[in-house]
């Protein structure tokens, strides 16, 4: 039961742009597939610091959020120089595995990308975090971004 | 039907090994895992080499094979200069769509990542190939290493 | 000898900024030095735009413009999620080759590394351009960006 | 002057070999200019490796050899899948700043790239090292393997 007189609206999440640089294409003449992994990081790190739970902040408090698996279906191919958008949301997450969604967009609003990441979160000790219990404020935060299935 | 007298006899495939750079580290003192996409690609190469159908023929016939989708789940930490082990196997192809499957390993032969890509093959008019029709000896080829399900 | 009337004043040039990735970082815990080499290249595509000569109005005209030499000297380490402002200049160029520097700081504003790159220009036929005749307008607009001795 | 009696021969050395990979490639159709950087990483590392100094073991002594400069000279395109052989030298070595040339080759015996780098060695004070007095043996090493002016 969530207590009365606690905001319960969610953030107003920004996509993420990233713009494809020279060196991400390959001489197919496209951006290489490997590339959308890391602008999922680079998503995924953006998405944090505008939940106010940067990445820095994790790691000084001793957490490591390892990536436990990464899904990515391209749609579309991309190349030097277009702007994709990247949207982020969470798909699951009860306490332990948190899966994230992403959804990239080019210029002309065509998906190009659909991908999904899996993490967990481990404290300073080396073992699976109780995010519950141990970052309470975090993990409310994690439960109310839960999309409705 | 296949014609008798055929050798059916499924090529023997040596796993591929790729010693971790230390420039695929990063600052969590493991493997970045971005780069376990990248192997898969040196590891797919390394496959269609020992086919017989390397990606240079391949390119040179006009054939592009886009990577559609790729999966991986981390199971166990690598890093610098760990050498894994990854085996290539071909998990689904009735003529379109490829699917192969990795399964990386380290020195301990432990399992450290899963893997998957889905592949089709587009010829010099930018269509869809019908291998079948245009490549059956490398359709033969790739039909014959299908695990069985 | 310049004619009377036409503007001469070099165009403000804006640095370019870049975010230092968490996949740029190595398990030194610092930046990879290769991605210096790649932010060069973002910071002169950045630069051409400004110029109003992108890299791909340059590959659309068949121009091709190869690196031909990079020197770096990593004066400071930098690391996720540090921003690096790079500002380029023309050092040299009489015509051929081109001669770039780099200035990189740090938000505290200190020099965290000093760069250079040197490059050609191909035309469609593979052989180098002579600017001069062939883009006269993109000649006299580098000319006049060469730095004072 | 030295002990007589103490073995003075260089050990052999053996170029590294890199086989380019697909994903090194960028749109232009050659190998990025960004990726000779991490060749010379590769290259450096089976050198220590040969020299039975390997970063591992250095790692594990507590002494990091950050790179403080590089330089690169493209001298001839590379693509994917070409076997590039990089022939590592002591430059330039007193006791403190190591200065290493590079050599690579393609399979025609031709030059695509001349580079160099170079490192100090920082020990687990974060201090620059004095290797003559803390690793007398690696110092002499060193000394031994820098080629004649």
């Amino acid at each position: 039961m969530r207590r009365p007189g606690i905001c319960r609206k969610k953030p107003p999440m920004e996509p993420y742009k990233h713009t494809v640089k020279y060196y991400e294409t390959d001489r197919m003449g496209f951006t290489h597939h490997s590339n959308y992994i890391r602008w999922m990081e680079e998503a995924r790190i953006d998405f944090l610091d505008q939940l106010g739970w940067s990445y820095q902040k994790l790691e000084e408090a001793g957490i490591l959020s390892p990536v436990i698996a990464t899904e990515c279906r391209y749609r579309r191919s991309t190349t030097f120089p277009d702007t994709v958008s990247i949207s982020v949301s969470v798909e699951e997450f009860r306490g332990v595995r948190l899966r994230l969604n992403y959804v990239m967009t080019n210029e002309e609003n065509a998906v190009v990308c659909e991908a999904a990441s899996e993490h967990c979160f481990i404290g300073k000790d080396g073992k699976i975090l109780n995010l519950k219990k141990e970052y309470p404020a975090f993990y409310e935060l994690l439960i109310q971004l839960v999309r409705p299935a």
